[in-house]
């Protein structure tokens, strides 16, 4: 046994959860001492003032007309984004039923919903619940997951819309000032998320306690579509944000910068509140449910496999919550982390934002070292057993600390490398960059290939973190180091959400008319935003290349496979047809977003054609009508590649069989990793080279320029295209291999008793 | 037994091989018979006469003036192309010297270097022949196979180059006159290359089989040199040829057709000529290096495996030789179809070439299908035994013949899906020219898209000829399924040679000066060229898919490896790195395409600007120094990708051992076939929703043209992009996938004594 004690643990635990959302709270009500306005002014009339506004006075703290018309376009924003998730929200009820009820009728047949109870398949020589119980209780917790997934975009979302305008207030006394607002409104959302993770986590493993009492096998096994539940609600709302907020950009830069050459963010531009409504719905609201999404799974995983492993068997209470410990641990080295930027170090002027960000991943990650170690001694006896398709294997508690180490450090890896090839201070950016002198085509080709180069060492990474805690601890291994790289969590998602709040708060200064010094500075944070986000996105499909292969090795464990041989024919069609899914899912995603970026384009070119003194800022466009077009198009276009997603596992296991889906999912994580980062480095790339032009810092970017000139217009072709990878295809590739995995997880009972009829037809 | 007896299918095979070089010679005579000029002026002096030439005369049978210009140009491009293989080959026979050694020293390692005979592996209780014997014909075989792939290349280029200018003159007469001489063209090179790869082989085993004897387990495994020999020129021979044809053709297109506003191959342009050499050293000599590579790993790795079958054992000759019988019956089977083509049915005008095409596809496929059915009753006898792994499967030769036939089929389903994808006619290709109206921007993304989603057919066709051939006759399946495929081979490579041989022809009468009329007749001929070069690199990949599961397996029995299971690390950690070496491959290759191309830009640039009277055909370009520039680039740059490929399993293999080495052979073949599907396919379509426009044949295409609209220019900018995905990173990703396995098939010996020293150190 541990040190810690089993009432201690209960304690511990929720009290870490308590203190995250402190703090949270405590970052909140720091934001909220900015003040916006006291009220509002009815829209419209007021609306073409700021355009011919005087900018000595918006310099000035207290040019009160600009706070009001800040107020005016965040309530705008903000309220376009509710409206679109509570309009998501009910689509995803219907589907939150429906699915629950496959949920409950595939696991309650496995056993012809009897009510009797049966043998353990672990705990030899004692009886478990019936399968009937575990369907309910798997379907509970699908709903739970799904819920918290919910609340925690949506929690995300409102922080983010509170904070953008803020920002941009801030932007006027400096850009330390505006950095720390946007940096702080992340934390928000870092800290509630994984906070609320666990909490929820934490009480539903109670609560199921209560019935399941000493049956941990039933307990954990129906735990396990909590992660199911989150990451389904996250796949709908990747696809669907992404698919909103790219209709909307692209469509607002095809006819706003190229055709009408208009700045970025002009308020003339009918799609403008679209862009920025969909910011927040796809990359604070989509990321929060992924990140969530991959915790829970991770968590699941790890439980699940601990749970047949000797802590379970012998019910081991502290040992067996040793991922639910690592969670809490994370909670609060990332506190301390967070204080390092919001109090220790202050960031003075433009150049110090990105190593500022870089280096809160590096203190998180060397304090998490030691917070794991401390966990691990604490929380585990010296030694245990793990019981892999009838092998046992004994673990030393040092080599489950390498396992989670691995996985934190490799995160690390991921994250400075990304920043490497997507920041405009090294040379791969700068080289896509020079490519746009002989015009856009060799602009896509260069991007294409930094995109593919990108791969190689996060790959590589993985391949170690999997080589070393796969060795050290079968998939338990796996399944804590996806937890190590998720344990800063609060960290990560700080730095991501800082992107779109400070993509959004130099939004908000270009439509509310602010000066040029303004948005030069929410325009230092926005290129760090990139950067950051794609930062994000690597640690997302890190993770997620890790929890898949654990969900995948408790699927196989949970499904009775002995081994996954690829020189089989149902494995390796499996494979081959898996690795095909990732690239089918992306032309399902990348047309969508082609399609109602072209809508969007329509209606623009229709406004600024139809609407008298548009173009001379004297009327107003009509943003409901695009908002209404992005949403439209993303409900409609999210359902097709959800369906993919759900379906190919459910076709594959009850028609071909366990051995079968267990090469789809192989080959889908193989493949579908290698197109996430480089989908997303090559989008990210695109975007800071054509922000390196136009901020014409160097010797270099000025050759290149300035806005307008041949080669920026070539860089603007490139981020175009990279906008539908970076943030649509890309990120929600991750949630496409998780959800797989975690799907086959819990429904590999039925697979196993009624699965692969093709096979037995034929 | 099967009812062929021994001396006759001695007799047979090479009696096939010599109607095949019959017919060849045959087309060759045809062809020869368009008579290009007696005798050249001297070049320079008559240059700018043919700018301003007078069209109606071109336009008579005997404009002599145009027959002097095509021959002098004809020259250019055949003397350029000459001298860039002979080059190349310069380079070759440096890497074919040290590779040869290394595999001597490799393979002659394992038994360190004795002359003792050992006892055999499958025909146990026998003595075999000495390792160190295995070590010189497996050198002797390689050397062989590498110079027969030279050899396919070479004769390909030179007859593409004798029926460039050829076809231009007959464009004259009319589309069919035209049509029939490229097809007779690319009809020589498809018979040559198929009827010497079989006859080389052939004369090969008959020769090792004078030392080998009864030891055909030694006998066959030294023939898989003759494999890895073909493919690693192939690799050369596809990426050199690439990044030349691809530097060339986007340095000209970037100066000549966006800057410059001149059309494609007007002779003003100085890297006219390069593009045009570009097009017969890539896709003329790497195309048929590559496929020749196919065919000689799918007949190694049939009769590799056979040779330790029943057949092996009992040392059945005719039915050890069925995959050779298979190529005999192709040769024939290719035979009469060229005659639907040529004799049957004619071409008479431009909307009758795409279905002649296809026709020839459906027909090889038909008469094929009887000729397997023959050759297996005939070869085979009723049963026999795979031994695999251990284990003992019996076959009945009915059901070898449903493997070939499938993968014949399966053949057909991708050449047809490629052409929906990639050909004008249909709307994937439509709506990819109807995304130009928003720019360059949307019309990546829908292309991009559209090479993911044509991947989704192919691959389930591949699936279903391996889950048939691999149930059926296990990797022995997998073999003839991949053999099956490439049966029509002649066909395929006469449709696909038919492709550049057009684009030629088309440059030459734009150089020549010809009337727009031609020019629309090559055209049209060039149109259907892209489609059929999508479908070449469709049967090229499918085939190479096949090619390398069969090899995969192969080597899996000789590295004596009983299960490759994902679930353990040493395989797992392979099959990720395996996935992303596609990746690293392309962002290689693409990379060179883009710098090269740059390089050509400002030579080309630069010429504008210096030379007086260029612009105005008053002057003649330097053609030589782009010639130079392609040259030099193109060598260079071969040689990472190429270290790439070669040195990734000798160091999986040497470091990490036999079961990493598995899972990186399975990774990249599952990722890699994906990215060369969707990037030829991508490529493809850009380049004719380009054509489509100009074409201007619908009222939909019409509305988007004409040449200089903003929409065409949005086309030109696709059309470069996808140069480089589907003629240089694309193609050579199925060499990569073959190569790497027969590779490894080759080294397994060594890897199964010596290898995972990484692993044994830890």
């Amino acid at each position: 046994m541990g040190v810690l004690s089993e009432s201690l643990t209960q304690v511990l635990i929720p009290v870490a959860a308590l203190i995250g959302i402190g703090f949270a709270l405590l970052q909140w009500f720091l934001v909220s001492k900015v003040k916006v306005s006291a009220h509002y002014t009815a829209p419209g009339d007021e609306y073409s003032k700021s355009l011919i506004g005087d900018s000595d006075m918006e310099n000035g703290v207290h040019g009160h007309e600009v706070t009001i018309k800040c107020a005016e376009i965040q309530n705008a924003i903000s309220v376009g984004a509710t409206s679109f998730l509570f309009t998501q929200y009910r689509y995803l009820t219907i589907f939150m039923g429906v699915f629950g009820a496959i949920i409950f009728l595939f696991l309650g047949s496995v056993k012809g919903f009897s009510t009797k109870s049966e043998p353990c398949i672990y705990n030899i020589g004692n009886l478990c619940k019936p399968a009937l119980a575990n369907a309910i209780f798997s379907t509970i917790a699908f709903l739970l997951g799904a819920l918290t997934s919910v609340l925690s975009g949506f929690l995300g979302m409102k922080i983010a819309t509170y904070a953008n305008a803020r920002t941009t207030l801030e932007a006027r006394k400096g850009i330390g000032k505006a950095f720390i607002t946007a940096f702080r409104s992340g934390a928000v959302m870092g800290f509630l998320l994984a906070a609320n993770g666990l909490l929820v986590l934490y009480i539903s493993i109670n609560l199921f306690k209560l019935y399941y009492g000493d049956d941990w096998e039933g307990l954990y096994e129906s735990i396990t579509g909590y992660g199911l539940g989150g990451s389904s609600m996250a796949l709908f709302g990747r696809v669907g944000g992404g698919i909103y907020t790219k209709a909307a950009d692209v469509g607002a830069d095809l006819v706003g910068k190229v055709e009408r050459n208009i700045p970025e963010d002009d308020p003339r531009n009918p799609a403008v509140i679209a862009d920025n409504v969909g910011d927040n719905v796809g990359d604070i609201a989509g990321m929060g449910s992924d990140l969530f999404g991959s915790y829970a799974e991770s968590s699941c995983a790890a439980l699940f496999v601990a749970s047949i492993s000797s802590f379970g068997v012998s019910h081991d209470y502290t040992a067996m919550s040793y991922p639910l410990i690592i969670s809490s641990m994370g909670i609060v080295v990332c506190l301390i982390t967070t204080l390092f930027a919001t109090d220790l170090f202050q960031v003075k002027n433009a150049k110090e934002i990105e190593p500022s960000l870089k280096r809160q991943l590096l203190i998180s990650t060397v304090l998490m070292t030691a917070g794991i170690a401390v966990v691990t001694f604490l929380a585990l006896p010296s030694e245990f057993t793990l019981y892999d398709s009838g092998t046992t294997k004994i673990v030393k508690n040092w080599q489950l600390f390498f396992c989670v180490a691995v996985g934190l450090w490799a995160g690390l890896v991921i994250g400075y490398i990304t920043e490497y090839y997507t920041s405009s201070a090294y040379s791969p950016v700068q080289g896509v960059a020079d490519s746009c002198r002989t015009g856009a085509a060799t602009n896509v080709i260069f991007g294409l290939a930094l995109g593919y180069k990108s791969v190689i060492i996060p790959i590589f990474a993985i391949a170690v973190a999997i080589y070393v805690s796969f060795s050290l601890a079968a998939m338990y291994g796996i399944a804590v180091g996806a937890l190590g790289m998720l344990s800063t969590m609060a960290t990560s998602l700080a730095i991501d959400a800082y992107g779109p709040i400070s993509d959004n708060a130099g939004g908000i200064a270009e439509m509310a008319g602010m000066s040029h010094e303004i948005r030069e500075r929410t325009d230092a944070l926005d290129a760090a935003g990139n950067t950051t986000a794609a930062i994000g996105k690597g640690f997302a499909i890190g993770s997620a290349a890790l929890v898949s292969l654990a969900l995948f090795g408790a699927y196989v464990s949970r499904a009775g496979i002995k081994t996954v041989d690829v020189l089989t024919p149902k494995a390796f069609i499996g494979l081959i047809v898996g690795a095909m899914l990732p690239y089918w899912f992306s032309a399902m995603t990348m047309k969508s977003v082609g399609s109602a970026a072209l809508k969007m384009v329509e209606e623009v070119r229709r406004q600024f054609n139809s609407i008298p003194g548009l173009m001379e800022g004297r009327a107003k466009p009509d943003y409901a009508n695009c908002v209404k077009i992005s949403t439209d198009a993303s409900l409609k276009e999210m359902i097709p590649p959800g369906a993919l997603v759900l379906l190919s596992p459910l076709v594959a296991g009850t028609f071909f069989g366990v051995e079968t889906l267990a090469g789809v999912l192989a080959g889908s994580l193989v493949s579908g990793v290698q197109i996430a980062i480089s989908a997303s480095n090559t989008g990210g790339a695109w975007d800071n080279a054509k922000k390196y032009i136009e901020a014409g810092a160097s010797e270099h970017a000025v050759s290149l320029g300035p806005k307008g000139s041949d080669a920026h217009k070539a860089a603007v072709i490139g981020d175009t295209v990279g906008d539908p990878l970076k943030d649509t295809s890309g990120p929600s590739l991750n949630i496409l291999i998780k959800l797989m995995a975690v799907e086959s997880l819990v429904f590999a009972p039925f697979f196993a008793t009624h699965g692969g009829l093709l096979f037995k037809l034929l």
